[in-house]
C-alpha cells in the first residue's frame, strides 16, 4: 500500500529534474515499479573530509521503503548507520539511442533517486528484511536456502531508506532529431538493450545431483 | 599506453577494500577492460549543504582517464566542473549467486571505483573526447551521424577524471557454502546474467528504408 501523504517524486527542490525536464514522472507507481525490476542499486555517503563514495549493493523495495544490507565491517555502511545524508539511484538500461545528429544521440533507460537517511533493521525487522531483499533477488529461495544464524545476522547491517524525497525519470522511444536532420541518409533508430538470464551453472560440489529448481527456471523474464 | 607511474589500484587507503579484501584484484589492465565493456557510470558529488547525489552517465575510458558529458544546466555538472570530490564507480552484474545458506548467496560482478576530481575539457580535447565517447558507446557512428555545432558544444560540458586513485574488485566463480551447509539437499550454482542488444528498431520518420548499418549489427557481442 502506498501511503498517499507522501510527496509527489520530482516535487522537492532537491528532486526537482532541470536536466530535461520533459523525462521526470511524477507518479510513485512509475518509480516503485522500476524499484522492483532492478537488482542493483548505487549509494553514496560522503566521509569526514567530504569525499564520496559509490558502491553497488543488492536491494528490494518494501512498500514505501528500500531495504538493502552490507557489512558492519564496512567504513561506507557504518556511515549509512549513523544517518548521514545518502542518495541511492537505481538506473535500468534499456537501448541505445541512433539520432542524426551526435548530440541527440543517447540512450533509453529508467531511473530512480532516493535522498534521505538510512536507519538500521534490528530483531524482527532485520529478519523480515533479510526476507524480502532474498525473495525479491532470489525468489523462491527463502523457502530452501538456510537462513542467517546469530553470527551470520551479528556480521549483517540492514538498513532501510524510505522513499519520501525521490525522483523518477523515463527516456524511452525514438531519436527525436532537429528538422534539418532527418533528411541527412543515414539510419536512424533505437538498439534495446536486455538484461537476461543464462543456462543456471550446477556448483562443482553438489553432493547430489539436484535439479535446478522450478523457481529458478521461472526467473527467464518477458522481454521489456 | 598505460601510465606505470599510476599507483597500484587498491593501494592507497582510500581505496584499500576492506569488506572481502579477497576479490580485490591489483592490476589496473582488468579494471581498464571492465570500463571498457560498461556503458554507464554513477558519479557522486556532494552539495553544499553535504548531501551527495548519484547519477548515471555514459562514459568512456581513454587511455589513463574516463571521459563523460553531460549538461552545462546540470547543478550536479556544474559542482563536478568546479572539481569538487567525485566518485564514478561502474559495476557490471554477471549473475545471481545461489549458495544453500542466505548468508554466502550473492551476485557475481566486476566493479571500478575511481575517486578524484574532474576537469573541463575545451577546444580540441572537447571534441577529441566527444569523438571517444561516441565511438565507445555507439562504435561506428561518428563518421556516419552530425557532429555538434557550436551551439550544442556550447551547451555540453565534457569532464575527464584521471584513473589515477581506483580499487578494482571481481566476484565470480561458484557458492563457496561453509563445509557443513554443503550436505544440505538443495540445489546450489549460478545463474548467468547476460546483457544483450535487441533487434534494432528503426526511427518511424526515416525518409527512406535506410538498412540497419554493419557497425550497428557488429554489436552483437559474444556471451561473457
Amino acid at each position: 500500500m502506498t501511503d498517499t501523504t507522501l510527496p509527489t517524486p520530482g516535487s522537492t527542490e532537491r528532486t526537482t529534474i532541470r536536466r530535461i525536464p520533459e523525462k521526470t514522472v511524477n507518479d510513485r507507481e512509475t518509480g516503485y515499479a522500476i524499484l522492483d525490476a532492478g537488482f542493483v542499486a548505487h549509494v553514496s555517503v560522503v566521509d569526514d573530509s567530504g569525499q564520496p563514495y559509490v558502491v553497488p549493493v543488492g536491494y528490494a523495495r518494501d512498500g514505501d521503503r528500500v531495504l538493502f544490507h552490507g557489512s558492519t565491517g564496512s567504513r561506507l555502511f557504518r556511515g549509512l548507520a549513523e544517518g548521514q545524508p545518502m542518495c541511492l539511484t537505481v538506473t535500468l538500461l534499456d537501448g541505445m539511442v541512433l539520432a542524426r545528429s551526435t548530440f541527440e544521440s543517447s540512450m533509453n533507460y529508467r531511473g530512480v533517486m532516493v535522498l534521505g537517511s538510512g536507519s538500521v533493521l534490528e530483531g524482527d525487522d532485520k529478519d523480515h528484511a533479510l526476507e524480502v531483499i532474498t525473495e525479491h533477488l532470489l525468489p523462491g529461495r527463502w523457502s530452501e536456502a538456510r537462513h542467517p544464524n546469530n553470527k551470520e545476522l551479528a556480521a549483517t547491517l540492514v538498513l532501510a531508506l524510505d522513499l519520501t524525497e525521490m525522483s523518477v525519470k523515463l527516456s524511452e522511444g525514438p531519436p527525436g532529431d532537429e528538422e534539418d536532420d532527418i533528411s541527412r541518409p543515414v539510419w536512424a533508430g533505437v538498439v534495446p538493450i536486455v538484461e537476461t538470464f543464462g543456462e543456471p551453472q550446477s556448483a562443482p560440489d553438489l553432493v547430489e545431483p539436484y535439479p535446478v529448481p522450478d523457481y529458478v527456471l521461472a526467473w527467464r523474464r518477458p522481454l521489456p
